[in-house]
């Protein structure tokens, strides 16, 4: 694999099939519609789709048929605008939202753009992603960065967006108890999101313990590790130490692990409200009578819709989540494949892979 | 097992263990707050839990310890009043409420009294049921039947009440497409009320053809009986003969029955809303990366709360909702252990117990 | 004024200044996206809106400035479909909503497009109306017509979807009291719909007893004349008259007029619903501490947005709402001032101009 | 006016006329109920309604008609406790719910116990208040205080639950901004919420320059004196200056006045939410045709309800909000005439009156 001469105009990093990758240089994509900007991405940090894609060529429906530009958590700097564009100019820094949406279905007029159709996802089969020296975006899908806010940070956008749409999707208000299953970046992200949102009290549940230290020093108010006992027992465990009385309000799931949601439709209080954030196995077993009688409101959450991108952006330039200690990598665009291994390996929290340089 | 002489006050029928039951002669309950009134209950309908009661001695973690009163789906006519009483006088018929919350916790004070931890209801350990010629409860939890609504419909305010409960989880509104598993009397009443709530397809699911068509008699305005084939092609095919574009807007389970679970979340558009009514195992497969990524709000539906009986009688009263059909069979207080063996043989929809006569 | 020739290709009625209006024979207007279809206008009716401008040149800040096509209630049938377009065919019948918002913006992606500060509405300034032979629209604001619904009655899906818009931002659900203040065309609209949401007391007030046997007679289940008395008194007296215990649940004030809001807040129950969706000054006196003490929620509702076109269409095809008897009367296409001049004086209750015959 | 000898057993403070006070010596009261608890109260804060009933005698309908006890903003210690308590022991530091429902009437069990008709709050007619020695309570309406709050802020509590119910109406979430008009107790505490709840931008409006410098050190992003200008225009300056884009995203009216009414109606977005706090004329002029094409949301706020307090204590001990500096003086129990004439006289924020020393 090489990357390719210096009259390379669009470097992409692109999957061709399982673990097979390759630098390409592609044309600079045209603006298409007079509201379109055109952006010099600058970073993008790898997700576990991305590692998922790499790995197995497919995830669930969405299988990679043809040769697919990786990446999609991204910010970038504005080098082209549409004639429509009113909101950016060129040079402006942007976190850029990653999936535009067909704006025209029931779901997008509704107010819930992330539920369309029709939606044009970065990395997700057929359409290219952002690992790209330049990507169109509707200008609408690009948020200027504040001064405080750098490059680096406005990849981590993505996944703080995600982390906002699960915490928003759990209506969580001043005072209510959070536990949070799973302390990968989304986790650990909703963790943040969660105490912003107010929460006194938030439980980062992981059964690495390095992860459950982080996540301490990071945003979590404590963190439980669980025992080898039945998902009630655990649950029992986490209210009493946490003094929670007749269970918490809040579960998040960021693990998609059966275990964890166990324990945590037994560790909500009647009336509390679990959200299922994170992706597993398709089908799992489920305590339906305990979500039955406590009458839970339960709900999923899908990647970010109307507000969620602002918010994050907001939420970081204001202080109240800080997401500079989870880039725990920086590597250079041409060794971009070095930054999958990682994350498959499990290394550091967030690995970003700088934009092409030349 | 005889029936006392004529000097019997308050002749009950009690559950001793397993398949054991009695008539006793308990002494009439005294008013214990000026707002209590004393019912004499003149019907009482038999609901699966009684028969539950009866043939396994517990349900769940309620387990029958002491001889217990079953019943608590009843009407009947005020026969004392408490001094504080404003709203009803001796004579006036009523719909029985049988569970009555605590007031002064959490749940109670914020609206959600179903969920009380202290809530004592009928029929379930260690509080009596209705089957009796007495019963106490506050005003509060007796509601004055209108002229139209006579004593034996008024016994079936209790199963509506829980449908409506239902359909309120669900927030069923004009316009919406529902599917509702399970065709016994609270599935069907669902059908009904998701009517009067305004959805113009209210479609039924059942393995039962004769159950199916009673529902589409009475309520639903199609039917289906699911193929063996898996719960992804039932729910395609549901979708396609009712044309439902990209899926239902709500699904009520009133089964607990795994297979409808899996149709259910399978059959809902995304961002549909889900219900689970029926009870059956404690845990059971589930589709979650389909709830996860199709958005949907999922919600248990325990008992009824705030407004749900003034509703239920309201939708009786104004001919949105008609039970009568529903009741299939009446039977003497003396013969009320045959009504279980009814209920228990699947026999007609809703079998009532008429009450004391002498 | 003068009716162009044969020649005629998009015969269009203009208004140029106060009461002064031409017929215009304009070019067929040209699909500029391929999702756009072209509708050959069939119906429309006339609203106080129309007639305002016809009048005054302007409401509040929209100032007729150069001729403007007039007219915004409409159906047709589709004689031209852009390239993109898949769910209409040339010869759909359709009704037509006829304001198009920015599909970008926050209130656009947040599903609020009514909201949208770049809505091109017809017949708003500086937008043409439909009062002409055709008229573009995007395919996702052509609703196609059920058999059981023809273009007349389709015209008035534009004063129903306002309707809908008022019961859903009143959030009426079975059971609940709604009184309806104003017996016009949308007044008796949010009868029927309050109606069909499953209200059992609708109770519509007018200061014409025309209107309001119109009113008993089409939907309302009862009526009110205000006396001359204190806005306070009638409150009680309609409280009083129709058993409303604390008050009505919802109050719908499609009148505009001070006294109606008045006694709109006293009717009310502590915690009920107040939505204003008629328009009459810009400033009126308001009994603020009633709204504040009884902690009332108050609403605006302006124009329709998601779903409602979609539900008003449903509401006709299932019969819950009938718009049949509303029509007055229909005058033909170079008569269309003479609608004008009825609706100005109060003459039937709308009006339909027919679409250009030639 | 003198305080009675030390055979005192409940030394009151009654107001018997306006202006009109005096010490009396009561009995001490006894519990009625098993859930009572008996408070010796230890600070009661002074409120404009305690003031407006020693100058005036009345509030709207209610009417001081018998001598009343005064004062509700109370904390205290549990001196005695009733056979079903649980919760509490003697010896307990509490803050003072002063208000206490019927538990039974269908806003009670709907959760919203503010709106209960049969309500029982202190000092207001007929019912005492808590400026006495002892005052009873149910064990529910009684807040154990964490060890981090003293029982001179617990007697802030009660002006802080007012403004987190105030803040929890207008369902205020991270990153929208807010415009608070008045900076008395309640404006000041409602800014101070606001940013609990994640305002990023909380803007207090007043007419007195030393208000408005509180505020900015205490809780306030920034402050606004409205300028001799209309109303509009005073919005667009408030709207350009903290850079609100299409206007604020929420409006607290903590005045009552007129001019804040307006301005706050002409400052909010299109969607936004308004809620009135304040209590002023019981009529005012107002901006109906701006509320109602902007879609406003607006709601009444009244006293406070379900989990309000709760949250309050939670907001204290968490260190979100601080209370301590508000209080700017505090009395001895013989002082508490003095304590409403400060009031009267606009000195300081909030004055305590001590509990009986002996």
């Amino acid at each position: 694999m090489s990357v390719q001469s210096s009259t390379a105009q669009n470097l992409s990093f692109v999957l061709e099939g399982v673990h097979q990758v390759k630098f390409e240089d592609r044309a600079v994509p045209e603006l298409r519609d007079p509201h379109d900007v055109l952006v010099n991405v600058k970073f993008t940090g790898i997700c576990g789709s991305d590692v998922h894609y790499w790995e197995h060529g497919s995830i669930g429906q969405f299988v990679v048929k043809d040769p697919m530009v990786l990446g999609h958590e991204s910010s970038g700097i504005i080098s082209k605008i549409g004639s429509a564009v009113t909101t950016l100019k060129v040079g402006d820094c942007v976190a850029m939202e990653p999936g535009i949406p067909c704006r025209r279905c029931e779901p997008c007029k509704a107010g819930k753009y992330n539920l369309c159709e029709k939606m044009a996802f970065a990395a997700t089969p057929p359409y290219d992603g952002t690992l790209a020296k330049y990507y169109i975006l509707p200008e609408d899908f690009c948020y200027k960065l504040p001064e405080n806010i750098d490059l680096q940070e406005a990849a981590v956008i993505e996944p703080l967006s995600v982390a906002v749409h699960i915490v928003k999707q759990a209506n969580i208000v001043p005072g209510q108890s959070v536990v949070v299953f799973g302390a990968g970046p989304v986790g650990l992200l909703c963790c943040a999101v969660a105490r912003a949102f107010g929460s006194p009290k938030v439980i980062a549940v992981d059964i690495q313990k390095g992860r459950l230290e982080f996540a301490r020093k990071y945003a979590a108010t404590a963190t439980f590790e669980p025992g080898k006992v039945p998902a009630l027992e655990n649950a029992m465990r986490i209210v009493k130490q946490n003094d929670m009385g007749p269970g918490a309000d809040v579960v998040i799931d960021a693990s998609g692990a059966e275990p964890s949601v166990h324990t945590g439709i037994h560790v909500l209080r009647p009336g509390g409200t679990y959200v299922q954030g994170g992706m597993g196995r398709s089908e799992i077993s489920f305590p339906i009578m305990a979500a039955c009688t406590k009458e839970l409101n339960m709900k999923g959450s899908f990647r970010y819709g109307s507000g969620d991108y602002k918010l994050a952006v907001n939420l970081v330039a204001s202080g109240k989540v800080s997401v500079k200690e989870l880039i725990t990598g920086v590597v250079k665009f041409e060794d971009a494949e070095q930054a999958f291994k990682e994350v498959k390996a499990g290394k550091g929290i967030k690995t970003l892979i700088a934009g092409v340089e030349f």
